[in-house]
């Protein structure tokens, strides 16, 4: 750990006359003492000068091969990657004894530590430990960077995380087939642009899933947006590609949408870097986030007011409701669109053919009957008729993928994340039930006034986040689900306007 | 037989001076002698002249309540009467023996009625009696009455039945379920009305099949149209009654087109007679017909020219073939016409709806999700897409009687004359074949020249109802699948229009 290299990500700007050490992004720092407790480091900075940064404004550097170059290499598409216990957990990594600023708060602290991590662990291990140990309980400050913190607003349309400032878009393109080990692993690349960077990078299902996996472990509170489903069989077909391609559109769109995963840095770091060797790093400081989980809440600026325990109970009861209601309805129309794709391509399409080519059998038969120019221009009508008909077939074989799929794959992700809910809404339950555990204790004068206020608050902050997460699912699927009916209905509106205008044409052809 | 009446049919002006008798059409004759011979028939009228009169212009006359009340009476609808020997093949009826005008012609008529039906019976009897032996070597002249006449003309699109001088059309219009017996009998009865004469007559569905019997038995040469096919259950449905009351429709439309078929007794007697004494009477007349089957050729005045073996020959061959490739392609556009009904009454209609189902179900559940008016605009987009597919499934349940019902209904009618046509050459493949069994008599001086000349110019006469016969069925069809696929495309354009509409109105309430 002694000489362990580290990059600054972030600017920081030590206070002067003290022990901290200003840094700019960017700059390689050896690592001197991580230690130092309360999420300070302290570090080399290149021009020798020594000091105390905030941990988490550094990322590992490294300069050697990464060792774990076969793992992540391996072949699993669609299958999730091994287990990553967060370093975060590691006591090595976090330390949390008492940093200089708060040491003048220990008398205080040490108390609640005692009632918790030593008397009374055993009574509350089953709810404390399962939820927000960490962070309800936890005293300790935390330096949390700038570009991480996430705000939470109070508007006349109620709780809001702050909207994004600068919206911007991310394509998903251009999927490609590439090869490894000589050809003998292949792959799917999927070109990723973000509008704002403008930079292209390549990743593959894994890399999506790796994503995917990051981000629900660090937003426990936000339904995050699945992925498409694994798929080991076929996997390389067009058709395949495409529409995975479309799904992961789909995954990417929910994510920029959303103003706390839009700002992500794991996502930053998914969507622009373009060096192999600082993905690894990215990836690897992913992994041991410090401010993932419950300990994501030390992120958040909440509004300072009190939340009133009964708006808060409507509001989670509505909710908890409308999960249970969309539910069973989204699956419903989710499974409809599914068959639809399924019945346009294969059995709508092979039934218009059918007609084409008994029509068009008829016209052949009808051919040469003796009739004269008659029988010519009736068996060129009917010969028109069987090529409308089986074009009407081809028809319903493209259509699905403009208006049932991209409905399908809305859907696919709507339910994902109705059915993250439940989880969602339990997790701050638990909250909940913490808090009043907690009074519980203050009444039996185990837990000081002070102490107790400080669980409220962060009850509370948790709590907001849940509201202003609910208000964002709430519009943004509202949104969402309206503008993918209106596709669905346009494509439709034109599918069969095309047809009309087929069947327009060889009638016209019969004058 | 002595006391036999008959009421005469059309006028007839007998020769002064002769001993015939001058009739009008509608008086009452007692038929004093029916063994005179050649057609003629002898009877008193009402003022008691007595004379010859040509039994063809005759009709019997009853006035006591019909004895065969019960068998026409009873429940058989869809499934054909009791096989009725007709009455013109019964020697009894229908004389043959020599009038006075043909006296003179006896001794060379005998050899040829000797040479066949004595010394060569059992030689040629098979030929001879399955056909023509009535017609081919019949040598006795009958008296045609002018409306029996069936002209042939030569005209530069080939040879044609003399075209139809006044078309008419006939609707079958408004079937009723009637009964009788206090009810404990029912059946469906179709109203029938001319244009030409506007008399409206009401007729069962074994009427139709009576008619159609007749005019099989009739026109050897003619593909009569089929019926609907009988169908025992479930004939009493509103939609099955409607159906039939169409395809009765497009049987009627098929006679009607037909220069022929159009003018026969029977189906004038069919579509005109009101009275029911009188319907007995003409139905007894049709069934003892003198001009069934190949007898009625002696009604046809062909053109004089000898026909080219050869461009007959080619004819024939071309018909064959045509009949033979159109024969299964017929089957299939028909089959899948049924199909297709079915499955738009069926499983499309099924589809669209569990389409619909699915969107009303998600709009219930976004209901009241708290997210307040944006919801509410999305539930009622929500509901009204489940609405508009909902009505796009009732639309494909109604639409086949517009589209498919009436395609399937033309196609079944070719099918079944296609079906016929190998029936109708083979016939006149027969009475070639005879012609040539003539030649051979005629080689070994069996036969005169002049009686060869006769039976070659009788079999020119079939020859050319057949050629008159296959052009009507080339054109009548070629005009009739022409305007059955305008009407069929017509309708699809309007179904697909609707929809696009539908689906414009629900994607415009979105806005």
């Amino acid at each position: 750990m002694a000489s362990q290299k580290v990059q600054a990500m972030y600017d920081f700007s030590g206070e002067p006359g003290s022990a901290e050490l200003s840094i700019v992004a960017g700059e390689i720092l050896t690592v001197t003492r991580s230690d130092v407790g309360e999420g300070w480091w302290e570090g080399t900075n290149q021009n020798g000068e020594t000091g105390l940064f905030p941990a988490a404004y550094v990322q590992a550097y490294e300069d050697q091969q990464d060792y774990w170059d076969d793992e992540w290499d391996e072949e699993w598409e669609g299958s999730p990657p091994p287990p990553v216990t967060p370093m975060a957990k590691d006591p090595l990594m976090i330390p949390t004894i008492p940093s200089q600023n708060d040491v003048k708060n220990s008398e205080e602290s040490l108390p609640i530590s005692e009632s918790f991590s030593r008397k009374n662990f055993n009574r509350y291990s089953t709810i404390v430990k399962s939820v927000g140990e960490g962070y309800l309980l936890d005293e300790a400050k935390r330096f949390v960077p700038e570009p991480a913190k996430i705000r939470i607003i109070e508007t006349e349309h109620g709780v809001m995380w702050n909207p994004i400032d600068e919206p911007y878009s991310c394509v998903v393109a251009q999927p490609k087939k590439e090869s490894k080990l000589k050809g003998f692993k292949s792959f799917i690349a999927y070109q990723v642009t973000p509008s704002n960077t403008n930079i292209q990078v390549y990743r593959r299902y894994k890399h999506f899933d790796w994503l995917h996996e990051r981000l629900k472990e660090k937003y426990t509170l936000i339904p995050v947006p699945p992925l498409p489903d694994k798929q080991m069989t076929g996997r390389y077909e067009e058709q395949f590609i495409e529409h995975r391609k479309n799904q992961l559109q789909a995954f990417v769109d929910c994510l920029i949408r959303h103003p706390v995963l839009s700002r992500s840095s794991v996502w930053n770091h998914f969507m622009n870097c373009t060096d192999d060797k600082k993905w690894k790093i990215g990836k690897r400081n992913a992994e041991k986030d410090e401010f993932i989980g419950d300990m994501n809440f030390h992120t958040i600026e909440a509004p300072e007011r009190v939340i009133n325990p009964c708006t808060l109970d409507q509001e989670v009861t509505t909710c908890a409701r409308f999960v249970h209601n969309v539910d069973g309805a989204v699956k419903f129309l989710m499974d409809t669109a599914i068959d639809q794709t399924k019945k346009h391509m294969g059995p709508y399409k092979k039934e218009f053919q059918k007609v084409g080519q008994a029509f068009y059998a008829f016209g052949n038969a009808m051919h040469n009957d003796g009739a004269g120019t008659t029988s010519e221009s009736l068996t060129n009508a009917l010969r028109t008729i069987g090529d409308t008909y089986n074009d009407i077939g081809r028809m319903h074989e493209e259509q699905p993928k403009l208006d049932w799929e991209p409905l399908g794959d809305m859907l696919q992700i709507y339910k994902g994340m109705i059915s993250s809910m439940p989880d969602v809404l339990n997790h701050h339950k638990k909250t909940q039930m913490k808090k009043k555990e907690c009074e519980k204790l203050a009444f039996e004068q185990k837990m000081t006034p002070a102490q107790l206020e400080s669980v409220s608050r962060r009850t509370d902050i948790v709590s907001y986040a849940l509201l202003a997460e609910i208000n964002h699912f709430y519009s943004d699927n509202s949104l969402e689900v309206s503008k993918s009916l209106k596709n669905f209905l346009q494509q439709q509106v034109e599918f069969y306007r095309k047809i009309t205008e087929k069947l327009e044409t060889a009638l016209q052809s019969m004058d």
